[in-house]
């Protein structure tokens, strides 16, 4: 690869803007000076080998830069992460730039061989990467510290020199996915591959994970209907629609494991290998040796960090799920006192207090998910964690136990405590539309209608009136550095947990909720494709090979909703009717059943593989090669 | 690596004989011809390029060849089989020719830096990967059909030529190990990396097993004596027993997996890449292409695999669980018939057919336990698995689920449908004494003093008193040849599987049942190092990272003996009085401890790390600079 590297001394002409870096108001000449300098270095003197140009704007020098970066320098880029192409004989192969002939669609001249996505990706790592070599400093900022092999434009975030990097739409490209995706009302599958190759592995993993278990809701809200329009309340009939809807939950499961190694082998990233993870920009500790790469770095004891989280943490967590409890509790004497005072005054001003405790409870719930929420994200840093990817773990661990018990608490409460199905599937109900309604407004149209009228505002401001596609680049830059930054994946997947939650949990008392959780996924694919196309910064690409900590918390659902269905089940009085003699053996066969399932749960996520054969006999082959080229050597 | 194989042309003086091969008599000179002639080619020729030597004794030939090869030869097959040795800075890694200097302990003339067990598992990998090349049969033998690339070695086995391959024992080296493992009575651990560096990392791991295993029993046993001896039969103690049982057999299993890993480490076969496995020997099918290898081969739809496997080994499996219950059911009538007939007529002879009915019951389950082995074998042949691995786990898990249901039926029958508590004490207490003292002697003392015998005889035959020192070459071969082969550990470990069946299940009825495990452990250990030593041939080392599929066995029992404990504590009458009014509260509670104890289970076994700290920061480093090579390259 050393040679290759020479070729990049000649300057390329056509520079094609991929990244945006801003920087703060005010930052002095010298640093910039520095920080450009080091970016289009070459590679030899410790320098990225970027191209970087300074957006120039009609009220002049604005501190917006953009960096692309030639042809060449992309191809070795793509080398470096690892990058993992369709070769011509269609196997999967990592690409590097020695057998670059040998790759499907690679000619020289073919810029398109590289996704934009991949190209911006590759920009982001090679900026993450570009590290400090004998400075001590930032030069002008002596509080910014730094020492050989930090990386600088970490070090630049955290000091607040660098505002933001962001990556830049492509409008073209932007429009006809987006004609594609959501342009047209359609029956059929999302362009998921489009997705990726313009938004990254991550985020179409997500759209993939929608739809697919939208499709899989389908059957239970298929049977689930004649359920609720013939008002079937036979046991029989009711313990045939739960034990459908256990199995089943199961098979999706496993069945989405075998699709998503299908989509991330097609992507690529399921044969990519997990590159060296650095430490996260929050990281701090003592400069010492890390004992794996053997460089100076913050090191941090981890006995200190489990202290943290085991005596810390932990019974923070356990202190609010109390709290949230009692919370709950009280909202139930709430009730009933309100409906005490109904039936002693029956006034119209007592009809209406009925309301009250609800409407505390629910505007109660909210603040305190959003309190909840800034807490576990100070204590999770707090515990400071070494890796991005255990920081996400942890907090995704808090938010998810805090979340399940806030909102549904209060079923299992009715269910299992005051035992009064008709409350539950009233309730049931009411959480579970008024929950899609809120979040689909909160999420994408309130955000988009901000959106729309902000841009409206800055063009009209700029006195043009241009569509879209006129603008030029420097409007455009303007704009999307205006947008909001999309956080990543977490609030999407958390609200289709608790969708998930809803629809399996009391799925027998409540067959309908799967029609419901349809509905709402089909307006939810359609608003958060709105969202990501129309609302915020275009997100940097992130690749992955799975859905991670999900696929576990939707398995945990999954056994959980056997054990509440199983209790259902036998609490309702067409069983009870079975058993006229002894409850004894009613609760008895019911453990009994319950056992069962879970037995057979299990041993199904055992027998079903994970990938599918042909998945894996092309992952044994390219091992076999790697292991025969080892042996050629 | 080329160049190095021409060192090889010079034939080293020193024979060392390692692996001996026994061909049946009246095997065809031609083919003896051909055979020697293929292991001696060299590597460039397609042959294994090992020397060989015919044993000649005082009745001439018989067929018995010695295998050796030259120091240099070994280190050559060390790197192919990809063996991971100890560097001089005590990291461990893929040993290669190229980098031989930097291994701890190399010297051009230390002969020891593999240990012989290493050796012959390189002989027996090089003469198992001798394959055809343009021959259509083995010369000789038109019936014996080969392709290019099929393993002669397994083909001359299958065709009956080939009677056996077994490597020698060094009298020396084995005498050293018998005298640290069993030799003297001491307290301490047993020398494990003696036993791997002589039988391999499977036995040794297995050694290592049953060593952790029965310190581990050693708080439940040392908890469950003042259980005993003051009769303690208030609820409160037992449920402590038994919710102590359940968490630490949860712990020390995750436990098991971190020292598994400190010993493979150590071992470098935690490291060591999983070779490409080749079909079994009993494989069959059309000649087809791997579509892995690309290489002409058997092939066998997978489909028809899974067809055998659920359409009729299934069936068969559960035909043989129903016939187990059904003997069970009669064994059951038959004590009761006794029972009812000793009371009618109250004689000596009734009082003697007491005792029938077990005595029947024992041999028949002794008799259908075998029947069982056989027909599972046959079965799990006839799925035609390709890999010998997944035969063995097949097979695994037939004749466990089987066994379990034989041992554990009864016992189960007579707690929760009986409900008789005392018997099932007493039941208990006499199937484990009985079991351990049975499979003591059959597997361990009998073949030795079998073999005693035998190897008597064979001396008196030869009229020489030398005892085993001054054995001639020739006489260890023929003494060796006649030894029984050992089969591997499955049943030892079915064994210990059983055992830890009987302490866990019902431990909170006879919490003796440890101190029996413990006692029968101890000797147990004796037991089989003196089988291993003196009964058996030796056998061939395994590299092995782990106990494999027994892990899940283990891990399987403890959560089946968390819901059997919480059963028999709920049917206790202790528990029974502390709820006089409603048996349903009963139920309820002890469901819903169930219930917690398994998450507890799951949760601790999802907390602690399966490996401990250090080996995770070695392994972390290992994959840090293979990168960083990648990089540089």
């Amino acid at each position: 690869m050393a040679e290759s590297w020479s070729f990049l001394d000649t300057v390329e002409s056509n520079f094609r803007p991929l990244v945006v870096i801003e920087l703060a108001k005010g930052t002095k000449e010298e640093t910039i000076e520095w920080f450009t300098k080091r970016i289009v270095d070459k590679k030899a003197d410790g320098g990225a080998q970027l191209l970087i140009k300074p957006l120039v704007t009609e009220n002049g020098h604005e501190n917006i830069y953009l960096v692309g970066a030639s042809h060449l320098r992309l191809l070795l880029g793509a080398e470096t992460v690892g990058l993992v192409k369709e070769c011509s004989d269609n196997s999967m192969r990592t690409f590097t730039y020695s057998s670059r002939k040998t790759f499907k669609d690679f000619a020289d001249d073919n810029h398109n061989f590289l996704t934009m996505a991949e190209c911006q990706y590759i920009i982001k790592h090679e900026l993450d990467n570009l590290r400090a070599k004998n400075e001590k400093m930032i030069p002008g900022y002596p509080q910014a510290k730094l020492y050989p092999g930090k990386s600088i434009v970490r070090r630049l975030l955290t000091s607040g020199i660098l505002v933001q990097i962001f990556p830049l739409h492509d409008r073209e490209e932007l429009k006809k996915l987006r004609h594609s995706w959501y342009g047209r009302v359609r029956v059929g599958y999302q362009p998921l591959d489009d997705i990726r190759c313009y938004f990254g592995e991550t985020i179409a993993l997500y759209f993939g994970f929608l739809e697919y278990f939208t499709f899989a809701l389908i059957p239970m809200a298929v049977i689930g209907i004649p359920y609720y329009v013939f008002a079937w309340e036979d046991y029989d009939k009711y313990v045939m629609f739960a034990t459908f809807n256990l199995l089943w939950s199961t098979v999706i499961l496993e069945v989405w494991k075998r699709i998503c190694a299908i989509l991330t082998y097609r992507w690529g990233t399921l044969l990519m290998k997990r590159q060296f993870e650095e430490p996260r920009p929050g990281f701090h500790g003592v400069l010492g040796i890390n004992p794996v790469t053997g460089r100076e770095e913050p090191v941090y004891s981890s006995i200190k960090r489990q202290l943290r989280i085991y005596l810390v943490s932990l019974p923070f967590v356990c202190l609010c799920l109390y709290f949230s409890l009692y919370v709950m509790m009280i909202y139930f004497d709430l009730e009933q006192w309100a409906l005490d005072y109904h039936k002693e005054n029956e006034s119209n001003f007592s009809s209406l207090m009925l309301y009250v405790p609800s409407i505390i409870y629910a505007v109660v719930i909210e603040i305190m998910n959003r309190i909840y929420r800034y807490a576990a994200e100070f204590l999770t840093s707090w515990e400071n964690h070494r890796l991005e990817s255990s920081y996400q773990n942890h907090l995704i661990l808090k938010v998810l136990v805090f979340n399940f018990l806030n909102c549904f608490a209060s079923l299992f409460y009715i269910a299992f405590v005051l035992f009064d199905m008709k409350l539950l599937r009233q309730s049931l109900a009411t959480l579970l539309i008024t929950s899609q309604i809120l979040n689909q407004f909160a999420e994408s149209l309130l955000p988009y209608w901000l959106q729309k009228r902000h841009s409206k505002r800055m063009k009209q401001r700029s006195c043009s009136q241009k569509t879209d596609k006129d603008l030029s680049l420097a409007e455009q830059v303007n704009m999307e550095k205006e947008m909001g930054t999309y956080l990543g994946t977490f609030d999407d997947y958390l609200e289709l947990f608790l969708q998930f939650g809803y629809v399996s949990l009391f799925s027998c008392v409540y067959p309908l909720a799967a029609v419901f959780a349809v509905l709402n996924n089909i307006t939810e694919i359609y608003s958060d494709a709105l969202k990501m196309c129309r609302v915020y910064k275009r997100p940097f690409a992130e690749p992955t090979a799975n859905i991670g900590v999900w696929q576990l918390a939707f398995e945990t659902m999954s056994v959980i909703s056997v054990v509440t269905n199983c209790m259902l089940i036998g609490m309702s009085p067409q069983v009870d009717a079975l058993f006229p003699d002894s409850k004894m053996d009613l609760v008895l066969t019911v453990a009994f059943v319950e056992h069962l399932l879970l037995a057979i749960k299990f041993i199904m996520a055992f027998v079903i593989p994970d990938k599918p054969r042909d998945i894996q006999v092309k992952l044994a082959k390219l091992e076999f090669e790697s292991l025969e080229a080892l042996k050629q050597q």
